[in-house]
């Protein structure tokens, strides 16, 4: 029997630990995630665990419902400690999930603790977590993880503040932002005309048709790109890609100036064609796109009015994506526009999919041009991580794989990129193991997990 | 080599022999089946191996047409030998599927047979088992696994007959009947209006609006609770969800009395209002609704005009139903009137989503009010489980399921409570052994599996 | 640690290995590939291992392009040694890969080579390649790899000129034709009437109506059956099944012999017309049907342009099809006259849905008469076996199974036979192993497994 988190945690296997143990120390490249840039420059210190663990994990948050947890012991505000025993006492009930393994963890890196967090141990727990946390900052959290590059996710109308006081600083991590112009997309939501606005007044360029938005857009894509912008991020329902609708795009958008409610196929054709416009920017700009789709958002309305969007009501989606996603790919790529491209569904049975459609557009000179983003949300757990690399190994060389991101809205979280270097670690130890791949070519192994944890996510996007 | 079915059977490591050993004593909570009550009353006894098992078993019959058995061998008539020396042919061709365990186990648990059957031990096992089964009725079967309650499945027109017997007789096994109102939602079958009619005629309401069936639906759920009704039952080739369209249910209702073709948006929104007024009955009654879908029946005409349906020519559907079902969900919370909702898919795909969908309408006081249920029909076997349990466990607390129920109508299933029990130890016993849940908390997990086989199931019911 | 390919390569037990000793020498079935009975007549040589292995192999071409080569050393022309060395290179890379294991498995079986490829051992190898090659052609491979039936797939205006020059000669491997007349359905191609034109050339019938063209295939199919014929393949992107627009198929062929537009309606009730057409010829003719659908074609249009098909830009598609394809089957069973059915899709969530479907059409006096077929293109790797096999099992008679084809373009190929044989091996051995199959039952296992592997291919076409 091993032990509970030893050294060999999810290690099966001498190769593995071999294959670990070349990784285990290298910097990470937390290329996608969702923490506050703001609280990085101002080294932010968290006044509890339960600020740190409950202030806006809605994984755990989630978790606790499925429990009957009382809402106000959940996202209410206060009572600390209650909230954190709460948590802590259906800990145990996790088995086999991967916020068992996630809290751990950090409790082990971070904070010293090696103790399994149950209702029992919660008082314990709570004082040594708050005495630790309150050595620690965020700086010093993002030092202990070996953080090499921090990529946030931003609105196009972010003023990047804390992005360029941190380069003007002179701050080691390099912080940057992605641009996420999602609102600038969802013509079809009640709040657009006012982001229209709001984009217009900061770029100081009038927006009185789909023209003058793509110029504002542009200045934007400047703005973001001198300060180190990489990546963009566009996260769709389902992927609305109709071209024909699209030639009506700049009708649409007069329409919708005008206030004049939308057909779907008005709102797809408009989607379709901004992301053509984004596309082609992004392939000029040498900035990747990730897509994000699959996702129902805010299934449960009672409590989307209640709590607003991001607190857990989300669930996966099952629309059939593969022809408007091969579609936007082809029509970019029949322009000799398509950027690098990282393509994320949250639905699993997509992972085959998702593979097969990076061999049809990938080529010269990129490596993994197009191509698969690790297990996403609803997926990155243990067995959605394996599924996702076998099913990467089984059909493309995941030699071009860029790896682990965090996705996530907490500084605790580096630790699911030791999570996935084990898993990745013992699934190619395993190869070997079983004699899958020749034990004389494990320096070629030693390689190819090097570049998977961090060199790959370097090149790819340039740092 | 681990011995056939041997006492540690599915059991690899000691602390998955250590938590089987602590729920294979429990009594079995047989929460959705398809047995009669009658032949409960009556303490049926099977004239033969043959009666007991290729008498309704659609599993095994469709196993023999696979094989190219003759159909007067599978559902004929008399030929008893021979139909079973037919099924006792075919068994070893069945490595690596269900019926080969839960056949052998049934012979082992309950006809004290233990040689592995074929063509060759036919005759002998078939002397056995009807020598076995005579001195066995349906009552000393379901003594001997130990059953404590189980839930048949009633057409509302049922008069309960015998379970109220089994009631006034004071059998200590709970006998409760479920709610199953398919026929009288089902508005585009044929056989509907005289469905209706012997719904008026039984309740002696009038049903002349959809308000008034209504009614006499719940002088129907009056009726069931009254003799102990704790579930109903939504059989669902689709999700029909289709809010818009049940703003007309009263007029399609009105048209269908009339005998007027209905189109398929009518039907939904039908079906739609139907289930509206079915959860929120059930919320306020406390009854836990269970919605089965995803499953194309009779898709061979030829056969189902020839036998009828449920006879092993149904098979597994691809529809997305996941819009739907969340709509269904999220009206019935926005009216505060969401009951404890289980959710059966035939098709595997749906399992994480489903196992998301939970997570997005849980909370206090319930532990898993809406949870995904066990592998059902084509995934009822070890990898349909496995992947139920895993990504369940990775998903949502494990801590919430209620676990195993046999679906079946035969009184020989209860051993698949036992398959069930070893899978599940297994699987939280693998996590103790591989380092991923810590061996101190032991007891948690002992706790876990107890609650998932059986006081979860008690619970949940309010049995 | 296992050795790389060593002779218990993929077998984990001695129960494993038993049973591949069992059938590691049966005669190779190849029911379905895509070499050319010329290339067979003639008796090939390969110029070189890059003509052999790059010639036209565009499960290679999307590894190299994943990794980012150059398309002039993929599939340009000349620079034989240098595109060996671009592959050699990226070998490595496909760590889990079915490549990996597929080329140096030829290059064991067939070329004597035990030395891992890559950058450092290319020079080598390339040299020792061709020096084995040199000595060997077509039919020495085929004689090496011990290959019984071979079936290509040939257009109904194919002349089977060399399948005939075959037969007279005397060869001793069955090389036999397979029907697909693909290009007679699609109808929606620019280049459908200067087929129709050929057909009706080529058998001197005119064609100016349906029935015309039905004429024409028939006297097509008569002369395939004359050459040897026992199975035809459909290859549909998604399952076309319109019944009702299927009784317009006479005038929707009219209009298209006048050159009029068609809508999809009338299109797929073409095909659908065509489908029950076909699929009443093969049952009249015991002739078994390919199935194969799921797949996006040339999803990139530009390099579409440049390369045209079957270049490696096909990608997995996600169309719901269970409706059409039940309602396809269900039609013609029907009209009892469904033929032996194979069913491919080429994503793999629909394993258990087609093993399902195939429970819902079988019957005496056929053993597994429709049944899905072996993990197709995307899937043909050992995790897509692994699926494949497991749901086989959980939800059929495995004993059913007619096995493993290579539906390649090379001749050596067939080492994936093997490659599917020890997955198999293994799969069933586990079983014993873990006590879920009796080991006293070894001999019916062994049984299954030389049928699966040979004489159910042999008896299910009727070679």
């Amino acid at each position: 029997m091993k032990k509970f988190l030893d050294n060999d945690f999810l290690l099966d296997s001498p190769t593995a630990i071999a294959l670990y143990d070349e990784v285990k120390d290298l910097p990470i490249v937390d290329y996608h995630c969702h923490v506050d840039a703001k609280e990085i420059y101002e080294d932010k210190k968290f006044s509890s665990i339960t600020e740190a663990w409950l202030g806006g994990d809605h994984y755990k948050w989630r978790a606790m419902r499925n429990m009957g947890v009382e809402e106000k012991l959940i996202t209410g505000k206060g009572n600390e400690y209650a909230r954190f025993v709460a948590w802590a006492t259906i800990m145990p009930s996790l088995a086999g999930n991967p916020l068992y393994h996630f809290s751990h963890l950090e409790l082990k890196r971070y904070l010293g603790i090696d103790t399994p967090l149950n209702a029992k141990t919660a008082e314990e727990i709570y004082k040594k977590a708050n005495l630790a946390l309150s050595e620690l900052s965020v700086r010093k959290i993002i030092e202990k993880a070996n953080v090499e590059v921090i990529v946030t996710t931003n609105d196009p109308l972010d003023d990047l503040k804390y992005h360029k006081l941190l380069k003007e600083e002179g701050y080691k991590v390099k912080v940057l932002p992605a641009f996420r112009p999602d609102k600038a997309v969802n013509i079809e939501k009640p709040d657009y005309l006012d982001y229209i606005k709001k984009l217009s007044r900061l770029t100081g360029l009038p927006i009185n048709s789909i023209d003058d938005l793509k110029t504002a857009l542009k200045s934007r894509l400047d703005f973001f790109q001198a300060n180190g912008c990489k990546a963009a991020d566009h996260g769709l329902d389902y992927v609305p890609f109709n071209l024909k609708a699209s030639y009506k795009a700049k009708e649409v958008f007069e329409k919708a100036l005008q206030g004049t409610p939308l057909t779907k196929d008005e709102v797809d054709g408009f989607k379709t064609d901004m992301l053509i416009f984004f596309g082609k920017q992004y392939a000029k700009r040498d900035i990747a796109m990730e897509v994000h789709f699959g996702c129902v958002r805010n299934a449960n309305t009672q409590m989307f009015l209640a709590l607003g969007p991001d607190t857990g009501f989300d669930c996966v989606n099952d629309q059939n994506n593969v022809d408007k996603l091969y579609g936007l790919l082809d029509e970019l790529a029949l322009q000799s526009k398509l950027p690098k491209t990282l393509l994320y569904s949250l639905n699993s049975k997509d992972n085959a999919l998702l593979i097969s459609m990076m061999g049809a557009f990938n080529g010269a000179p990129f490596k993994g041009k197009v191509q698969q983003g690790s297990a996403w949300w609803f997926n990155d757990h243990k067995m959605g991580m394996e599924q996702q690399i076998a099913t990467y190994c089984a059909g493309a060389p995941i030699a071009t794989f860029i790896g682990m991101l965090t996705d996530s809205r907490s500084f605790l979280s580096y630790a699911r990129h030791e999570y996935f270097r084990r898993i990745l670690a013992n699934y190619l130890g395993n190869l070997v193991e079983h004699g899958e791949y020749p034990e004389s070519e494990l320096d070629s192994l030693k390689q190819i997990i090097r570049d998977i944890c961090h060199d790959n996510a370097m090149a790819y996007f340039g740092y």
